[in-house]
């Protein structure tokens, strides 16, 4: 199991899910009056924009916790498949979600998007706990520190989605705009932040010496 | 030839035709009555599951296969081709199925869904004893005994395969169990494991030294 | 963060959603009178045409930015996310403007397209102005006297983007025009041309010697 | 310009237009009568077959004539973006063809594959003729010798695509039959074959030792 192959695949996966996004906002019918036919499809805009966002921001994570790993094993490369399984997944909860939304039943859509979102976060979990119990496949230098309370943020992750779905029965908006803002959280990825500090403070520990910021580092 | 950019263009079609199988689930018609018309997309659901699980490990398992070749050339890349085009295929079969499965000829769709898979476990053989036949394309260590066991595997599945399309004669919903069942099987690719302990054991008969299982090896 | 990686994922973006631009092009209804049919189609083709330039253009660009990046960081990242999405969004313009164009409100279409293209060079401004401004993170070797006019370009660039949806109120066909001519500008790319004339000049001046110019140069 | 990013931003047009024809195949509409649906739908799988072929072929001469280039400038990446255009809309004349076979003037639909295969091998001739006039772009180790029989191919190959249009005008079968014959000429490469020959016969001339043919050498 090489890993840089495994990145490869999971980023090809990555890169086509969010393109093939754009098809899930639906074309004008009446190409007369397109004005108000295309002003009619802001939610779908708006389904975009968040599953964009999403899919970026859980691209640029999945990159950050595969930094950690020292290798895979099959087994982790099927538990990777089982996350791309459900992010690939989203386009069809959004494009649902965007049309009804406009013209439908928006709670039944947001619940099916929020199903999908909260499935993806158990993979993540899953994942984690895999690949980290009795460090597993952790690289030696993540401190074990972090260890405990990367598990108790995958977890409360997966608590935060499956509590989404709650919005979603009441108000399809609302959960939308929730779905938006956990985005936000995970662009701030608190995790990497803090395990990059602390190799910080263990290196300039060990050596006595500051290491300098670069420009190339993870900030 | 050069086998990585063979690769690469092979994980290419992978991860876009893994990624363009969501299409395959019909949006609703009508979303006044969503929870009911996406109930009646299980089927399509299902279809995608099981062919995300084939399309995946296949993947994994062209990985291992390829890692035994020492190099390629023009007719391995055309058997290569080959391979792809049927594995490419998958989208339109399983969207048939998924949608004969809930309201039409489940039989006649899962027997097209079966011929796919068929005609890709033969471009499969087909691979293998052009690569294989006289060591053609194997890297010298791999083991000459389990040359004839692989052999025997590939055309096994085949048969499987073939023999699947009997299943689909007689019940759809029969049909993608067993196409489940045997992405299961492949999963654990009995292969690469038998050739991994093998070249294990030579290796601690060669040095005399038991090598450590490592994380980043295959498992 | 790795540049590498980051520019892998962007390409993948690119090439797919360069790719996907043909599914913009609706097929024929009428099979009995496909001449007439397709002929009525010119407008989608011209629109691809259009599109496709501008992203093959825009890729090759990026390419030459990122080379004058010494690393990327978070912030950067989700910059260039930015960008990709306005980018990834372009086939849905180019679908709607090239159906209008031949049966429907076109102005309503081009300025939706034009506001696309504006969102794109505005997330260029901003990528550009976060890279530069006080050269954070910018190759050493860049020379600071062509720091400010790539500054002034790229605020010149959003704003000639912004002109064109005032081309779109008045017509459609004047305004896609000036789309493949906005895009032939960037194909010469000036400011890759200064930069690499004085990055040449100085090292000719450092080293006492004309460096030849080679093949594999940017020309 | 680097020439490995531009080979594999157009690895990755052929593996997404490879795996996007797929789509090309209509979805049955009556489900009930399912097997004689699919029957109707053979020139459809004709076309895929024709067109995925010729794609992949094609992707793997890029490779050869890639691998002849000492680098690569600007204006030989626009002529590979006006390639990959021609390549990446293959798909639309590939459905209409196939839809035309079944129901429709299929004379007309070939006409337009014809013209677009004819525009891709217009293409091919130009980014050829550009890169090897004065060996502008050529390896040292191209032979000279083969670079007037090289440019003679190519400018063959371009009037052998703008012929079968001719067969177009009379039997759209006929036409399909002629692409798929194209496809398997270049599937030969003799212009690859010839020049690998002469390269080594130069190399055994130059050591005065033979070298021996390798499993992973060009065959």
């Amino acid at each position: 199991m090489n890993k840089g192959r495994v990145e490869a695949f999971s980023d090809g996966v990555f890169a086509f899910a969010i393109t093939l996004l754009v098809v899930t906002i639906a074309q004008p019918n009446d190409y007369q009056h397109l004005a108000a036919e295309l002003g009619r499809r802001w939610p779908a805009l708006a389904a975009y924009v968040v599953s964009f966002s999403t899919i970026g921001i859980m691209w640029l994570n999945h990159h950050s916790i595969f930094g950690h790993f020292a290798g895979v094993d099959r087994r982790l490369v099927y538990l990777n498949l089982l996350l791309l399984m459900t992010l690939a997944f989203l386009p069809y909860p959004t494009e649902v979600l965007g049309q009804a939304l406009a013209r439908g039943d928006a709670r039944t859509a947001a619940v099916v998007y929020g199903a999908t979102m909260t499935a993806n976060a158990a993979a993540w979990t899953a994942l984690w706990l895999y690949a980290s119990t009795r460090r597993r496949l952790l690289q030696p230098a993540f401190p074990e520190s972090e260890r405990r309370t990367a598990t108790l943020l995958f977890n409360a992750g997966s608590l935060a989605y499956a509590a989404a779905i709650g919005v979603a029965f009441v108000d399809a908006y609302a959960f939308l705009a929730v779905q938006g803002a956990l985005a936000v959280y995970y662009a701030f990825d608190p995790l990497s932040r803090r395990v990059q500090r602390r190799m910080e403070e263990r290196e300039v520990a060990a050596s006595g010496a500051a290491t300098a910021p670069e420009a190339s580092g993870r900030d």
